[in-house]
């Protein structure tokens, strides 16, 4: 079986993200990433997810972004709520981190080639993006290209594929996708500011979108929210 | 005067980098990645260069690459010495950090959104370059067209530089370019294996290149190397 890192967050699209490289025949090598993120109880749901779901491997690389700042997520930025969807679909929102999936992706392949994997899984999507221009397709195939120019490997003549598999799908649709593949979304996390419990907001862009997802799925939402469900 | 950040290890090469952002008229935000490396001594000459040099802002990313592995810099597989220069021009050696100038490039890109700066400064050089592929031309060009696909600044319309001013310069050119900036070179440290007091060994590539770069340029090495001198 042929290796490939999975980004894994813990949330519902990297989660689903992770079935289709399993379905797709590869043996996936998650990474997880400790940025510095209010959110610490992602990390802690990537890792079962990825016992869960039989990975082979769960590394998680600690990388402290609060010294560059400038985002909600790593900085003391209040994390907007109870935004409507008109509003969060325009501009670019507090909760976007500089660079972010650039950067993830740049440890992903570092990783990819320290175990000889040359396929790299990263669940983004560019319909419900919240925003982020780190999410386009556009972005993925220029570092796909820039990933032979980047390495040993790529010198060496291996072509580097990044698959992002989400792209094009709405929340509705890698809902519908991911419970196919037998995905549980109970051990998923999507919040932006959970409680201390790691219990969901249901007010921040990420649970509202989540909570639109399976609604239109027609799938039912098995995430505790405190608030707003 | 407009900011640029400059990826900033406390060694020659980034150092004279800085002199030169300096002298280009930049008014430079200095960034160091922690990035597990042996030689922490590295970030402690860093943070003396930039401040020696009236850097307006020195800033520190801490990342642990240790959990990704596969380099004798973050890994424990031992750094070669006294390697003939032509075993060193040959392949790509041991000390090659997996995907690490994309890395630390992705990090200056988001820092650089976050302050406000679009001209990014990295001291690599392709010709005493040690056999590593993210520091040919081709790579940084590469990369400077992504950094407008990655951001929301380049979504905006803004546009990034990446200067490698050091690309195509030998290691005596950029002393004598160096020298005559002002740059201290006894501040700087360059050993991929010093000792406890940060000293270096005079044995690593790193080090051979360093003297070897001193002679040709006919300007006296203040190292004080503990072996080999």
């Amino acid at each position: 079986m042929k290796k490939a890192v999975v980004l894994l967050s813990g949330g519902l699209d990297s989660t689903t993200c992770l079935a289709m490289a399993k379905a797709a025949g590869f043996d996936p090598v998650c990474l997880a990433i400790d940025y510095g993120q209010r959110h610490a109880v992602e990390l802690e749901r990537a890792r079962k997810v990825a016992l869960a779901m039989g990975a082979r491997d769960f590394r998680v690389v600690p990388i402290d972004l609060r010294s560059v700042g400038g985002s909600a997520l790593t900085a003391d930025i209040a994390v907007p709520k109870d935004r409507p969807e008109t509003e969060m679909s325009h501009g670019i929102p507090v909760t976007y981190v500089p660079a972010r999936n650039l950067l993830f992706l740049s440890l992903a392949l570092g990783l990819a080639e320290v175990v000889g994997a040359y396929d790299i899984y990263i669940g983004v999507n560019a319909v419900d993006y919240s925003g982020y221009p780190d999410c386009r397709p556009q972005f993925i195939e220029a570092f796909a290209a820039l990933a032979g120019l980047a390495t040993k490997a790529g010198v060496e003549g291996q072509r580097f594929q990044v698959h992002a598999p989400l792209s094009g799908m709405t929340k509705a649709q890698i809902i519908q996708e991911g419970t196919r593949l037998g995905v549980n979304y109970g051990m998923t996390h999507s919040c932006y500011d959970p409680d201390a419990k790691g219990r969901a907001c249901g007010r921040c862009d990420s649970c509202l979108l989540r909570k639109k997802g399976f609604q239109e799925a027609r799938v039912p939402d098995p995430t505790p929210y405190t608030e707003g469900a």
